[in-house]
C-alpha cells in the first residue's frame, strides 16, 4: 500500500493537469503537437554544446503600432570550430515549447551538422520557454490582448529579422541556411522556406501537419490512424477500448464511482476529465510509437502500443474492462520519481500557448468516426468550438485564416512549379501523417514516408537501435540537403565568375 | 495681364501642394510612385462599366487585437456576361490612390479581360480612397497610432482574403487569378505572385521597382535616369537645368526674390520648396514621358520632355535661366481650366498616405551625384532621414524590413528555382525602370524591357498612337498570361482525370 501512494499522487497531478491540456472532452481540441512541451522542464540536453543568447524583437513586425520590444531566446552552437564565413547555418524553427527541450530531442541536426561545417541554431517561439512578451510569462498570458501577438505569421517574421541580423553580424551574408522544424516547428520550416525564400534555401519540415485545416483532409483522420496504431497492433484492444467509454460512462454515474480509479479527486463528477486523460494517453503513444525505447514525452519501452495492449488483452491482470485499460495506460502514464519534471505553477492562468494558437489560427478540425475510431464517434462542430474559444480566451478563432496565408489546398498543383527545396518526412504511424504531404510535389519538394516511423523520429538522436529504415531515411534527407547546399554553392561561384 | 492671373492662382495652388509632396528639398525623399494619385479627383473613367463594393477586413491580419474592421472597397466589371464559374479572375492591386483613378488608366486589363471571359477586380488600397478604418480619413490619419496599420503586408492580406471570400461568394473557387499592378501597385502584385502563389497563378507587374530597397541598386540610379532623358533630348537643356539651382538659389536670397517669381506667396523666405516643386515636374515628366499626348497626371503633349527642352533651350522666349526654366516647366504644369481636380482639403494634417509609407517600409534612398545628375549633389542619410521622419508623423523608419519580408538582394539566385508567373515590364525612359528586375530570371519569371517605355505604359489603354514596340510588348504579356491560364486549366484536367 505505500508503495501505491507516489504512484496516486502522481496519477492525480496527471489528471490536474490533463484537464488544462484542452478543453473539456467533448470539444476534442487538437492536442498539442509536442505536447507537454510547455510544462517538462528540458532534461539537460545530452552533449549538446551552446551558448544561449537574446536578441531584441519587435512584438507586430506588420504594423507600426508602438509596443514594447521583447527578447527571443536562441541557442548557438558552440563546436564551431569548422565554421568559417559563409558556411552553412542550420536553423531550427522552435515551437511551442522550451527552446532547450526541442535542442535536446533534436539530434539529427546537431549529428550532421559538422559533416557541413553548419553552425547551430535553434531559436524559440515567442510566448514559450523565456521569450515572453511584456517580460513575463503571467503578463504575456494576461488576457487575449497581451497574447494577440502569438501567432505563427509574427513567429516566423522573428526567425526570419533574427536569422538576417545573426548573418550580418557573422559576416556571413552569404551563408546557405537550410531550415529544421518537427512537428508545428516543421509547419514553420515549411511555411518560411516558402515565404521567405530569400533568406533559407531549403526546408526539413519533419511530421508537419499543413493540411490538417479546413476541409483539406478529413476531418477524422487523426482519430482513425490513432485507432489504427491500436488495431495494427491487436484488434481485441482496439475493440476493448472502443467498448470501454460506456464503462467509463457507467462507472461514473456510480456515486463516487471514479474516486475509486484515481483516487483523492474531489469535485470530479463527469468523466470527461478522465476520458481526455486516456484520449492523450492513446493519442501520445500513436504519436510515439518508437521502435525503440524513448523518453520523448515519457519514458517507454520500444513499440509502447504493443505493450499497452498487452495490459489490455491481458484478462489476468484485471478483471474487469476498465481495470485492464487502466493497466494498459499505466504503461504510459507510470514513470515514478521525474514528477518533478512538472511544474504546475507553470501556467496560472489555466491558458496554454498551444491552447490559444488552437483557438484564434490553428484550427484543426477533428471529428471521430463511427466506424473506423475506437473513439466515442464526435462531429467537429466549430459553432461550438468557437464559443468554447470565446470563453476559455475572450477570442474568436479565424478558421480560414492559415490556408489563406499558408495556402494548402490543392498543394500538390499549387507547389508543381512553385517553390523548391523541402522535405516532408513522415511516419505513418504518426496520427499527425494524415495532415501532411504524403506524395512528390515536385523534382525538389519531397516527400520521404516510412511505414513504420512517427512522430518526427528522424530528427530524433540517432541510436544503436534505429532500425535500417531510419538510418536509410536519415540518408535520403541529408543528401537532399547535401544537393541544396551545393546547388548553391555552384550558383554563387556562377555568379561570381559571369562579373 | 488678367489673363495671367489664373496662371499665378495656379502657381501658388501648386506650390501649396508641392510643399506637402514631402519633406523639405535637402531630404529627397522619394517620390510617390504614383505621384498626385492621393489628391486627383479620378476623372470619370472613360468606358469601363463596374459596380462599386464594399468588403469588411480585419485591422490587423497578424495579430488577434480587438480592433475595428474596416470596409474596403473594390470594382466589379459589370461586362461579366461572358464569365461563367471558374473562368479567371483579372485582379488589380490598387496602390496608393484612390482606385477609381487606377481604374481608369489601366485600360489594359479591361481591353483584354473580354478575351480571356476574366471577370476584372480592382481593390482599393488601405487607408486611400474611400478604403479607410476608423471610418473616415480625418481619424484614419490622425496620428502614427492610427496609421499604425498603413504597410503593404496588410494591404497584401485584404487582396488575399478578399479574393478567397469573392470565389467563395461566387462558387467559383477554381477560377486562377492573374494579378496586375503598376507602380507600387506592380511591386504588391509580384509580391502577391510570390507570398500567396496558392491565390494568384500570376502576376504582371509593371514599372515595379522592387530593388529600390537598401543597398540593392545604387542610390543614385533614379536622378540619375531622370537626368538621362533630360540628356538625351538636349544636351544643353540638361545643363541649363544642372546650373540653374545655383541661380535659383541667388534670386532666392534677394528680397522678395522668390515672389517675383510665383506671386502672392507669403512668408516664403526659402527656395526649397520652389526647388522641391521643379524636381518635382523633372521627375514626374521623366515617369509620363510617352510617346502620345497623354492626360495620366497632367494633360501633356507626347514626349513632353522634349517640349520641355525646347522652351528652355529658346533663348528666345527669355533673356535669364531661371525664366526660361519656367518657361520650360509650364509645359507641365500649365494645364488651365482643371484646378477643381485639387482638393487642399485632401490631407488636412499635412500628412500623405505615401510619405508614411516612405517613412515606415517603403525607404528608396535617394542620392544625387555630382558627376550624372542635372540635381544638386546629394548623398542619402538615414540619420537625417529617420529624424525628419520622427518629426513628422512619429515614426521611425525601418530601413531593413521590405528586404527581410520580400527579399531583393540576389534575386536572381534566389528566384531562379523558385517562384514562377511574373512579368517584370519596364520602359527605359521611366527612373523607376532602375529599381525593377530588368532581366529573365527563369522560364518563367520574365523582364519585359522597352527602351522607349515610360512609367507602366503598358497598363494604360490602348490609343490609334500607339507605337510597334508598345503593341508587341502588350501581346508579350497576353501570350505570357495566356500560357499561365491554359497550363492552369491543363492541370486542373490532368488532376481530375487522374483521379
Amino acid at each position: 500500500m505505500p508503495r501505491l501512494i507516489p504512484l496516486l499522487l502522481l496519477l492525480l497531478l496527471l489528471l490536474l493537469l490533463s484537464i488544462s491540456i484542452s478543453f473539456a472532452y467533448p470539444l476534442r481540441t487538437p492536442r498539442s503537437l509536442a505536447p507537454f512541451a510547455r510544462r517538462l522542464r528540458p532534461r539537460a540536453p545530452a552533449n549538446y554544446d551552446y551558448e544561449t543568447r537574446f536578441f531584441q524583437q519587435r512584438l507586430d513586425h506588420f504594423s507600426f503600432a508602438d509596443q514594447p520590444p521583447f527578447q527571443q531566446r536562441f541557442l548557438v552552437g558552440s563546436a564551431t570550430a569548422g565554421w568559417g564565413r559563409g558556411d552553412p547555418i542550420f536553423f531550427y524553427c522552435g515551437n511551442e515549447g522550451d527552446i532547450e527541450w526541442f535542442a535536446a530531442n533534436t539530434g539529427f541536426v546537431w549529428e550532421f551538422a559538422p559533416r557541413f561545417s553548419a553552425l547551430v541554431v535553434f531559436a524559440e517561439h515567442r510566448y514559450y520557454g523565456e521569450s515572453m512578451p511584456f517580460g513575463s510569462k503571467e503578463r504575456a498570458y494576461k488576457d487575449a490582448e497581451s497574447l494577440s501577438y502569438l501567432t505563427a505569421e509574427q513567429a516566423l517574421a522573428d526567425y526570419a529579422i533574427l536569422l538576417t541580423d545573426l548573418k550580418k553580424n557573422l559576416s556571413s551574408e552569404n551563408s546557405p541556411v537550410v531550415l529544421f522544424g518537427g512537428s508545428y516547428g516543421g509547419m514553420l520550416a515549411a511555411w518560411m522556406r516558402l515565404k521567405y525564400p530569400h533568406i533559407a534555401i531549403g526546408a526539413l519540415a519533419s511530421s508537419a501537419p499543413i493540411l490538417q485545416f479546413e476541409n483539406i483532409v478529413p476531418p477524422e483522420t487523426f482519430y482513425d490512424l490513432v485507432s489504427n496504431d491500436f488495431k495494427r497492433e491487436s484488434v481485441s484492444c482496439f475493440k476493448a477500448i472502443k467498448e470501454s467509454w460506456d464503462a467509463l460512462e457507467a462507472q461514473g454515474k456510480e456515486h463516487n464511482g471514479l474516486l475509486k480509479l484515481i483516487c483523492g479527486r474531489r469535485n470530479l463528477n463527469n468523466t470527461d476529465a478522465l476520458s481526455d486523460w486516456l484520449d492523450s494517453a492513446y493519442s501520445y503513444l500513436a504519436m510515439v510509437d518508437y521502435p525503440y525505447p524513448s523518453d520523448f514525452l515519457m519514458p517507454l519501452p520500444a513499440y509502447p502500443i504493443k505493450e499497452v495492449c498487452k495490459k489490455i488483452d491481458n484478462y489476468a491482470e484485471g478483471t474487469s474492462l476498465l481495470e485492464r485499460i487502466y493497466a494498459g495506460v499505466n504503461i504510459y502514464y507510470n514513470y515514478t520519481g521525474t514528477v518533478d519534471c512538472f511544474d504546475l505553477e507553470d501556467d496560472p492562468h489555466g491558458m496554454s500557448g498551444w491552447g490559444w494558437q488552437a483557438c484564434t489560427e490553428m484550427v484543426m478540425p477533428m471529428s471521430s468516426s463511427e466506424e473506423n475510431s475506437m473513439f466515442p464517434a464526435y462531429n467537429f462542430d466549430f459553432a461550438a468550438y468557437g464559443d468554447e474559444c470565446v470563453e476559455s480566451y475572450g477570442v474568436k478563432p479565424r478558421p480560414r485564416w492559415i490556408t489563406t496565408e499558408f495556402g494548402g489546398h490543392d498543394i500538390s498543383k499549387v507547389l508543381e512549379k512553385f517553390g523548391s527545396n523541402i522535405i516532408f518526412s513522415n511516419g505513418l504511424l504518426d496520427p499527425w501523417s494524415g495532415g501532411s504531404v504524403l506524395q512528390n510535389i515536385s523534382d525538389s519538394i519531397i516527400a520521404l514516408v516510412t511505414p513504420l516511423g512517427a512522430h518526427h523520429i528522424d530528427l530524433r538522436p540517432s541510436t544503436n537501435n534505429d532500425p535500417d529504415w531510419l538510418v536509410k531515411q536519415r540518408e535520403s534527407e541529408i543528401n537532399l540537403i547535401q544537393s541544396w547546399i551545393s546547388d548553391y554553392y555552384q550558383g554563387k561561384k556562377g555568379a561570381s565568375n559571369s562579373m
